[in-house]
């Protein structure tokens, strides 16, 4: 089942995607759950799924505003030179363990929302990355169980304004600007997908392809990720594991190419739809 | 005026450290107001001061468990490299802008409760800080404005587990590890602390003088950290900025210095009080 966040009628909320339209979850699984997040820390996605299958759709997508997949979500934990092809073309070396940084939920946008280039820099980029939703949290997770902690997946494109990535060798600043983080359109649920590292992503530039991967690529595939984090920080339900981007980056073609107002980008991964973005500058907001 | 916040008969709340004891904040300025950071955010600081100071104390610090001073935080921005003693020893070049990482708030103790030495590391390393608590939030902050952004100072330590820390060049794994941000004893408001710069900064380790600096060494002073973490993400009520450690990190001592069980780590600094921790295994929770 497909499962979205939106604003309604100025109020939050959320719904799962079916045939001809959105059936609003909002406070119908339990009166009390009324976002995404709650609905997965309560366990309660099946029940939900059901439920939407047994109705007709309430609204269509002109009645919402889409916001991202997890607009409240707690930890976005973000995995550098997850793709060799990336590794190689950034000139770095091997590593033994994932590259961990984060980024803050108020960076976060939804489809369709613009991407915001900030005043301060015109050096932003696209990173078109799978985004791994946590269902059941926990610390020290083992690996052979790692994906019964997923909740589900979707599209993620981690923007990254690259010269403030690069004010000293840690990423933070350059990868939490407000208006950078794109995800969604929607989480697809765990037991819908199957086996993730078949799909495919692909990022487009002005409908150009521009990355081009499988999730099979992941130098450290998902269980390996959940393991280490949860080493080193307890997850949560609605944590947000974003895997790595595979090469193509603008920042390291020849000439590199920056997102700039009027460009659009898509991130589109296999059974997860297509994350469509435009680029505004933030004087232009 | 001093502010604390405490569990007491099983509940959170928040108080003001007076002659004799604590005044008990909890509900009483606005019955909705029930932590620091919402009587932060309220902007009552002022008046929860005039308050506690009419009033003669209720509570002794053997009623209240302590917990970190924003146990809620919602972002922790910990700046590396901020002395230049530490900066010389780790061998790092001059650098133009701040080294920025983060800590998640589930990472943060008490003033008097044991840093925790995880299972997988024997690295566990102590770096006495000041944190400044963000009063009125913002994007873009004028450095000349910055420090009127500033709700109060306490002492922090930045435990740190160094092999992880360097499992690659992003910092984030080895700064977030449960039971490693020490955050206490309380918060003094920007008011009653006047001038940051002249404050001294001690660590002591088993009772030994380990890190001994002021705050005017700060290679970048709060004021500009304010404007360049603004610059690429909000600030908000009761965010945290943890500005760096001096020199004398046990992890660059020779030979090194690592925390065990048994050893007291104290963070000194002039009117902010003293931060004591003992240390303990995860194995001994």
């Amino acid at each position: 089942m497909k499962f979205i966040s939106f604003i309604r009628l100025g109020k939050t909320g959320m719904g799962a995607l079916v045939d001809g339209g959105i059936v609003d979850l909002t406070g119908r699984i339990r009166p009390e759950i009324d976002s995404l997040k709650a609905l997965i820390a309560a366990d309660l996605l099946t029940e939900a799924a059901d439920y939407a299958k047994a109705r007709a759709p309430e609204l269509t997508p002109g009645d919402v505003t889409l916001l991202p997949v997890i607009p409240d979500a707690g930890k976005i934990l973000c995995v550098g030179l997850n793709y060799e092809t990336h590794r190689a073309e950034t000139k770095r070396p091997d590593a033994k363990y994932p590259t961990m940084f984060t980024r803050y939920a108020d960076s976060q946008i939804a489809h369709g929302a613009p991407m915001i280039r900030p005043a301060v820099s015109d050096r932003l980029d696209y990173e078109g990355e799978m985004a791994v939703i946590i269902g059941r949290g926990g610390r020290n997770i083992a690996e052979e169980n790692a994906l019964s902690h997923v909740a589900g997946f979707a599209c993620y494109n981690d923007g990254t304004i690259r010269d403030w990535q690069r004010h000293t060798h840690q990423f933070s600043p350059g990868k939490t600007f407000p208006g950078t983080g794109a995800f969604g359109p929607f989480m697809v649920s765990a037991d819908a997908v199957g086996d993730y590292r078949q799909l495919p992503i692909r990022t487009r530039l002005n409908g150009d392809v521009v990355q081009d991967a499988t999730l099979a690529d992941l130098i450290f595939p998902v269980p390996r990720l959940i393991a280490y984090i949860s080493t080193y920080t307890p997850l949560s339900a609605g944590d947000v594991i974003v895997t790595g981007t595979p090469g193509g980056v603008g920042d390291r073609r020849d000439p590199p190419v920056y997102l700039k107002p009027g460009d659009v980008v898509e991130v589109e991964i296999g059974l997860l739809g297509t994350l469509v973005n435009p680029v505004m500058d933030e004087s232009g907001l």
